[in-house]
């Protein structure tokens, strides 16, 4: 099998993203390494490509060079990810589509709603896929989640209770600590913080675990820290497509919390749960029965599970790897376009332009009801009411 | 020590609440169960008395031959317990009250709010406790998260989050299982099922620790069951007095849970979390610092601590003895009278009826607030506001 | 029912066991605390006793006085418990078996497997209840594992692993701390210290839980702070009557660990875990399938557990439970003896003087064992070979 | 930085430890998959390796034919994997080494002392690494385990205790299945099954996490399962070079346990826990203060497992990432030789050909130790006696 060729906007010297989306898309071996534009500073991110093997003629300094130079190569690469400053994505990702390349986003896609519909309009007419990285999805137990709920193990879903809560930003003291503080700036990060950077994980994960999408919904959002203007601890309440009922507490003053994404899904004949911080099991209780503990890797789980597991039961598999399945399942519908076949559906299970989109909306959404007292709003982006 | 004279109302020959409060009252050895009425069939009462002990003429028929009995006798029972279905607490109480009976109500202690107001001045007027069994605040390490907030190791408290969620009640084919039906029929379990039932309890709880009250509160319910009237699922979002953003989730449809109250504080300078399925540990951060895990009977925690614990550190206690300690606040307080001194404050943390008030108030707020889509709504009973 | 009188010998004030058998014995109302010899200081234990209300007369100065007092008494005292220091055991033991009562000694029963030869004897000749107090094995789940074990759920025992290694004795700067150094002293503890004050316990769990004694052993013994005479780190491999390998690590110097007893037992078709600090939980995993958590209190568990359990499932239940299920088995033993009609078989379970016997011999053989570079010895009692 | 040219020997098609070795050696773009010889029958193995990408000419058929081809390149590879059935381990690594390649080898290194002392001698006259593949020491945590006891943090080290100990051997069905059955026959897998298999990881742990070798051990081994001939469960004592006492169990008939390698170091002033399927965060008890979680990723915790931690606090990472830090030690070896500088000390913690030496040894010591009914051995190879 031919890798496929692969480029990278952003994620340069000292970013955190960068090493994480280049050994995931490395790690199965199915993508090489081929193109950059990596860094704002045109010479650093020249170089920085460099250093890490990429040719010179495409290691790039901007993404309008990149897009320029690889357009014009016969081994052009075929899918771009892009790493870049929120308020960039729609722009590149828009040209980059446009031009007949495959696109993975990094999240949030867009700043705008209207932006996030025009790009999944625009993949839709390119004929391309436009992928965005909710790579906790990518994690082997929660796509047997996924599995065994559409496969009806806990029948028809009730509630699901998703948490996506830190403490990492509880000290006062980073006030003014510029990590810290640009989250909290409506100039900088837009119109929510800690929903819209974390919280968001949690409600596409409920989506794509209940096969459900969120209708409508309710927040709060609380500023625990003096002085800072977005949340910094929301709780939303929703309901979805099925008549599901939702919960979502997301928060960044939870301290001794380190991470804390957490999912529970509760059904009419069985209850699920599953942990970031221990990812590799999931706990099961089927109605009238015992909890059971679901190991990653026991075989036979699921055609999802199974196939995104790379080791042995019993030995721990991380984010490095959940998030390598999202290139994954890239690879598959790539391969699967160019060799005519139809892509295997337990490895194609990557959040698409639509996610992208339905994120935003409900961030826009949870924005209003929390400026108007919890009042419910619509979370439907438009173009899906 | 003289031990106390103790009686009973309810609780009779197969209820679960009458042994534990047995046990409770008589593990120390400070009060001597001396009397009861402990079935509505006075035949049944009597026989059941006799047979635990009492004598006959201390094993009543009915409440009111009780009181009618106790208050005649220079050795009366100093306090009385009642344990019967919750729309005769007010009732009996009351009667006691104004006798110059101490009475512990179980939880709610009343059915309305102006039941409750009315009990709070009688028990004043009286010069009488009038305490209300939150048992769980019982536990040592709940008292001393009490007692670390109070002196400051976490900081000013800007975040609360509670939960009492279980799936007991999840099962479809119990509907008409007589032990489930009647907590979700507003006939008999009036305007609130599952928040009333557990919810509270946790409610309670961020106050107790906290030693903030709800200020307002916003409410989403759900019955999950088809043909479920009252809520089996709520999310209570509140704003407490002291400022404090409160989050308490409560569920009695969520399969794999067991118990799942659990409370977690978050202040300033740190954050601790507790749950009742694993009562003995702790777990605390302090900012900038790493999890510890603190152990009931470890020695020096606090007074409140220190005297709540009974076996040493490694040792597990249970909800028995979390129980027993609100009966031992409740001989220390009684003890202290008769002996014309000031209690122990580590030794007199029982509930009483001004929190059993809140707790009314606060669950009628919370159904208007869901009956509103959410409506922020004052969680405080009139005569505290 | 009328309640069993009961009295003590030591459990003096400000002991840690004297409260602990009070609470046990009388937590479910069998046992009425009647008479008592409770200090070595005979004015003291007389005032001591009449504190906890015992009558004037029945507050004894010392045993040899008590046992003049309670034979010569119509309502004397039927069960009388031993929490002397360890090498008084024997005397009083034998002395109150032979004029009639009904005995609940305080591990180790005896000092030499000599006396507890005598004792199991003694017992025999008498037709009187010699018990001792391994407390742990009335634990609910510890009692569910027997059955569990006895009903074939796990096919035949292969190995069974029992820990008991805390870290409380692990600093230097206690070595002239009265409260442990005489624990590491065979002047005053005889011929082992942790294994025979902790590991013993874990022994004894080993056998109860599978039915099968300890036929041979080897002992690995450490002496890990300089200047400790006895072992404060001992390992013993085992072999057990039915064939079953034994595992057995106990220690006082495993900093981080607060208690640490805890079994696994692996057969052909299953395993178990269980833990002190978590004794709520019991884990199982039927061969070829998941682990299972197993519920104290879920229902429907066996005779043994059900019967053990006093409060709902979901709540904790600890230490002091446990041991009142020792005497709640006295108590079923005496009163059917009483009533004369079979007692129930999932209510004695508690152990007898063979139990305590097997115990002292197992010491002494691990001791000689490491002694001798681990040279397996026959754990056996003379009399039981 | 150019990558290193790297070959593998064994790992085929439908192997698990090939791709494992594939993802670790990739993970960082240190090495470059440049020749391999990767099944036992020719063929299979150069259109294999073809598959993976390997030029036509460096997919060879046999090692021989490796060796040749690699040694006769001007961009020869520079490091080679054997991961090869055990007995070829000898010949293969040392014909590699000879002729100047470096080596990793999986373990067991050698079947005899002899031949793994012939390997510490070869690899030292070749100048050239010959490291041994005991993955799990690539923990991040593992290695600040080894970090904070050479840096004194828990004091001089008293106690080890290791654990190994899983329940997948333990289905008496699978007595006849081949991926069973090889393991437990001595004409395949030689003089021990789980010890060698398991067990001496732990062992190796515990060297490597303390700093001191093995000195003396005695064991005692089982065959659980009827008809098994060799060891499937294992206890064995030992006490190190410095004093420390040592626990190591290990098993395969541990049902409920998935893998259950779990290493506890009990110093003077101080006690540490970690397991593998929970291996991000490490238990740490400062003596007289309270169990502290520390975590993965959290910083500034020590050089070692700074720069062996790729994702940031709060994400899980598992084996693979172990894996790959043995590699990336091995890239920062040869880099610094290639460059002339001194490696960095805390990217050099590979296992090296004296580890897999001294692993031989006790292996050996625990099977005459066995026999001889636990007798003491001296643990060390003769050459370093």
């Amino acid at each position: 099998m031919t890798k496929l060729n692969w480029g990278m906007i952003g994620g340069g010297n000292g970013s955190q993203i960068g090493p994480a989306h280049r050994i995931a898309a490395g790690l199965d071996g199915l993508f090489s390494f081929a193109a950059g534009a990596l860094d704002h500073d045109a010479d650093a991110g020249r170089a920085f490509g460099r250093s890490l093997g990429l040719a010179a003629d495409r290691s790039y300094g901007d993404w309008r060079e990149m897009l320029a130079g690889e357009a014009a190569r016969a081994d052009r690469v075929e899918l771009v990810t892009i790493a870049t400053p929120n308020a960039t994505h729609y722009e590149i990702a828009k040209a980059f589509l446009q031009a007949g390349f495959h696109v993975l986003c990094e999240k949030p896609m867009t700043v705008t709603v209207a932006q996030a519909e025009d790009l999944v309009r625009t993949a839709a007419q390119a004929g391309r896929v436009c992928a965005v990285n909710y790579g906790y999805t990518g994690y082997a137990l929660v796509r047997h989640m996924r599995a065994m709920v559409a496969r009806g193990d806990i029948g028809r879903v009730r509630l699901v209770v998703a948490e996506f809560a830190h403490g990492h930003h509880a000290n006062a003291a980073d006030m003014d600590n510029p990590r810290v503080r640009w989250r909290y700036d409506p100039a900088q990060a837009g119109v929510s913080a800690q929903f819209a950077d974390c919280g968001i994980h949690a409600m596409h994960m409920a989506s794509f675990v209940t096969g459900q999408e969120v209708a409508t919904l309710s927040a709060d959002f609380a500023s625990c820290l003096a002085g800072r203007v977005l949340e910094d601890d929301a709780m939303v309440n929703f309901r979805m497509e099925g008549g599901t009922v939702g919960r979502l507490w997301t928060s960044s003053v939870a301290i001794g919390r380190q991470h804390g994404l957490t999912l529970q899904v509760f059904g009419e004949t069985g209850g699920l749960r599953w942990s970031q911080e221990q990812p590799n099991q999931l706990f099961y209780m089927p109605l009238g029965q015992r909890l059971q503990v679901i190991e990653r890797g026991e075989g036979n789980l699921s055609p999802e599970a199974d196939c995104a597991s790379r080791v042995t039961v019993g030995h721990a598999e991380g984010m490095p790897l959940a998030f390598a399945n999202i290139y994954r399942d890239l690879a598959e519908t790539l391969n699967a376009a160019r060799e005519a076949r139809k892509p295997d559906p337990a490895k194609t299970l990557f959040p698409g332009a639509a996610d992208g989109l339905r994120s935003i909306a409900a961030i826009h959404a949870a924005v209003v009801s929390a400026q108007n007292a919890g009042r419910w709003e619509d979370a439907r982006p438009p173009m899906f009411r």
